[in-house]
């Protein structure tokens, strides 16, 4: 593909900006507070702060919330008018951490227009599985392991396996980390690591119930960390840890508690859960990731299968399991089973469908020699261009090669 | 200027003790708890952290804190003590914050001596238009557009006129970013985009009202980041996104939605601002702030006036506007004119006096070649000493010259 | 000792999963959600988060936190059971934060099983005198000053004492740091300022006592900060600042002001311990530290002693003056120097055991020439390998030398 073709200047902005009037012009047309509801909310205000850490890529965050606040809103019409307040942006919030996980099968081999279209078309699609799996098979699933974690996990992959690069079967030499990233990785998965517990317990009853899942999402925390370190020890050269392991790894209890957060299960059985996840979220990167890359091909860039994809079909098993043991009360397994059935389902669908369209070659993909190199879509410092592409990728061949 | 002026050894250390201890007996003299308000403001005990992530200069925030305390607490002496509470402390955190914005414009050009200087002077003519627009003028400010964002930043503009740099008119191989820098600096563009909601409605009224706060700014923001995007692309070379503009204009949003984030402005109102504010503030990185060196000499390092000056005055603008419509009950358009002239005349006439008190050439100011290079008030690893400054500066021409 | 001693595979992987097992086992005979108290609690789910940024090494947070449960539950069994809700998890919390305090004093040299063995027994302890102080004793430690900032750090310089290496008397090369991994340290202690008013209030009583407690910690900081930059100045070649004083010595005053945080001490007060805990915090950083290591043998690496030690006495002693003052109703000075006693004791007593037992050659520990090189225990990027220790440990003369 010729390079002009990642050129952004009129395509991106045009889209952008079409997008945010329609959407402004929408919310004029249908949104307006929800006075009812304010006072009795103000505790949650804090709450829609809390998962914000996962914020990564706040412009399509905001696309999210803002659509996200529409396609649910029209499920709840009242006069015609979607009432917005802070539970409402907080759900809204929540469909776009789906598309934050997604990006992390994509990232590296998409434009900036190719994640737009990604968001608005797997947001829609969110709010119709959130829509059937909540008032429909009223099926429990507070913290979300299936329709945000399963969901985001298997949309991006099947959004991956359309756009499958056969150039990039055996890697890409800019695709890797560098010491002082992973540092920043880091950060990032201490502040996920603190905010779980909130996340899963903010659409929680207040009270004994909102407080069993800071507990449970806590000790499956705890748990998971420890088998994520053991496992990573025990699979490594030598029993080294594995940076890669521990950002992320550490993070599937959180993922795999989520739909029995609420639950009666005991403390050992949110432990047990974030023991089961912390392995095999372990192992799917050690073993699964690169089997996916060259046998399904499915080049999952940041491992999103191991974080969210099992961790979350492993939530969804452990809510059915704990429906059935009557952890929940008038929770019917069936449903359950149904509610994970379903945002599988929709994801693979969903995904396949939007990797057809962002496969269209109108959107100025990036060619293969240029994945994973910043420098297509940002500005950089100019004297430090090949630099900071080493910086930011560990490729530090280069520089020696130049000096 | 001699290089010895800027040794900060006796002038420094003699200066900031006289000055806590001098600060330490009025708290003394002056300073009780309020443990009437005690109780009732439990709740604002949290939102004394929200703002904090701002607070990148521990040092100069402190004295400030302290400073704002005493300051504001003279316009409300009980008994002739200062009760001190929550509250307070978060409006004399709020005047701090003016502060870390007017440094934005001077940083890398002053010793921490003067910066001393700067944070008591800007601190105490804060307190005086604080205390003018909210109990004289009577004025709607919940967000603190005017009376922090465009206050400190017109402040930061008038010093920095006034310390203006004849040997840095074409700017200095020191003043740029690396890959990494920005890394850093998208950290904290998360977090202060993250509590800005929280901000702008820390001191709104309970319930429906401070909810509207945390709405309008949710929206506010999230339109900007959007316009921000698209703006930054059109304007760059092949459509690019350009780092700076995404971590600053992202935020204008919040800045502009300030003064009129507690008002009945509608979803979509909130949304106009901000929209309004990442192309503004995105154009003014582009094409204001090389303009402003070049031809006003006002060399603005960080490129406050498009973060905080011009979405300040629009967000003042906007405060005229909503409350002439109506959207604030007995909200008066002439008071919120008054208090945004206001702001801004304190802002440029106090800056310039306080520009020239810095000017003195006694405080170590740095010669022109050491600009923007911390190792001159910094102690920094001996070995790494060259090879930081290009880490920190994206300067690496010299390290492949040496090697 | 033979480099593949350090070879984690089996050890490390076979007690951590064992450990774990026996944790799970012993939750699902003792632990239960204390219902009881569940509704009461809810304000201090947040709570939990609060102090969380402190934890930098998950892992043994995560043993620490469960084990913590466990055994300061056994103090507490109501009809054999552990009942555990939110404020037994902020109890736990805290003790882990024992734990990382003392590895700031072993950092670098020891082996993640040494790490293991040590939070263990570390925690066990702690959850002795913390029963003994809290319960027996009664003494006032809101803060915790003496029983986690003096017994941490301490405990750990008792450790650091025992596995003296003389092979390191003189250094390390790798023992540094660089301008950005300053800057990361930098955020944290940004964080650690921002989150201390919480910690100190967590387990404050509700109301103007909390509030007290958290304006007195925030003076205590901004005094402490002032001091510690001045000091830096003072003692500093050329009156330049150091960034690893401004890192640590700025948190001083949190430390020395938490045990009187909640006593009505006076905003002066608590001022005065911030200025004087500054004071000695970046003294001890610039001449005890080198005097620890070179005359007694103790290698503090991240000077704990300063941070938490002198300031954690500090803090015992103005406890024990403010009692005597009769700052705090019902406060006896005799419990709180008993108090202070008790911890150090334990402290020092249980360190050097703790010691002795982690000095036993089979945990693998890293022979000198691998002391504070993560790639022993870490998988590092391969090609990096020899770039990220420089870039990690300011060691890069290695590159210059390669080049």
């Amino acid at each position: 593909m010729p390079a002009y073709a990642t050129n952004m200047r009129l395509k991106f902005p045009i889209v952008a900006l079409i997008l945010e009037i329609i959407t402004i012009i929408l919310f004029a047309v249908f949104v307006v507070y929800d006075d009812g509801e304010g006072h009795g909310h103000e505790p949650h205000s804090n709450k829609t702060h809390k998962e914000e850490p996962m914020d990564l890529y706040p412009m399509f965050q905001d696309v999210g919330l803002q659509w996200g606040l529409l396609m649910q809103g029209f499920w709840h019409l009242t006069d015609g008018k979607i009432k917005i307040n802070i539970i409402k942006i907080i759900n809204a919030d929540f469909s776009t951490a789906t598309v934050l996980i997604s990006f992390g099968a994509v990232l590296g081999k998409t434009s900036p227009l190719q994640l737009l279209i990604m968001t608005v078309l797997e947001i829609s699609i969110f709010s119709i599985n959130e829509h059937l799996v909540a008032n429909i098979l009223k099926a429990n699933d507070v913290g979300a392991s299936m329709i945000i974690h399963a969901y985001g996990a298997y949309f991006g992959l099947a959004v991956a396996r359309v756009l499958y690069r056969p150039g990039l079967k055996n890697g890409h030499e800019n695709d890797g980390s560098v010491y002082h990233s992973d540092l920043f990785a880091m950060i990032g998965t201490v502040f996920l690591w603190m905010f779980w517990p909130s996340f899963n317990s903010a659409i929680a009853d207040p009270g004994f119930t909102q407080l069993t899942a800071v507990i449970n999402t806590y000790l499956s925390l705890a748990a998971c960390v420890l088998s994520a370190y053991a496992i990573s020890s025990l699979v490594e050269h030598k029993g080294k840890l594995d940076m890669v392991h521990i950002q992320n790894a550490t993070l599937a209890g959180g993922v795999a508690v989520g739909t029995c957060a609420d639950m009666n299960i005991g403390p050992f059985g949110a432990m047990l859960i974030g023991l089961l996840a912390g392995i095999i979220s372990t192992l799917g990167f050690k073993y699964l990731t690169p089997i996916l890359a060259s046998s399904l091909g499915i080049q999952d860039t940041c491992g999103v299968h191991n974080l969210h994809g099992m961790p979350g079909i492993l939530g969804g098993l452990a809510g059915i399991v704990a429906v059935a043991l009557g952890k929940k009360e008038d929770g019917d397994p069936a449903m359950q089973a149904a509610a994970l059935a379903s945002s599988l389902g929709f994801a693979l669908v969903g995904g396949m469908i939007t990797g057809f369209i962002m496969k269209v070659p109108i959107w100025g993909q990036p060619p293969d020699q240029n994945c994973f190199d910043d420098s297509i879509y940002w500005e950089v410092p100019e004297e430090e261009e090949e630099n900071e592409e080493s910086l930011a990728h560990g490729d530090h061949s280069k520089n020696k090669a130049e000096v």
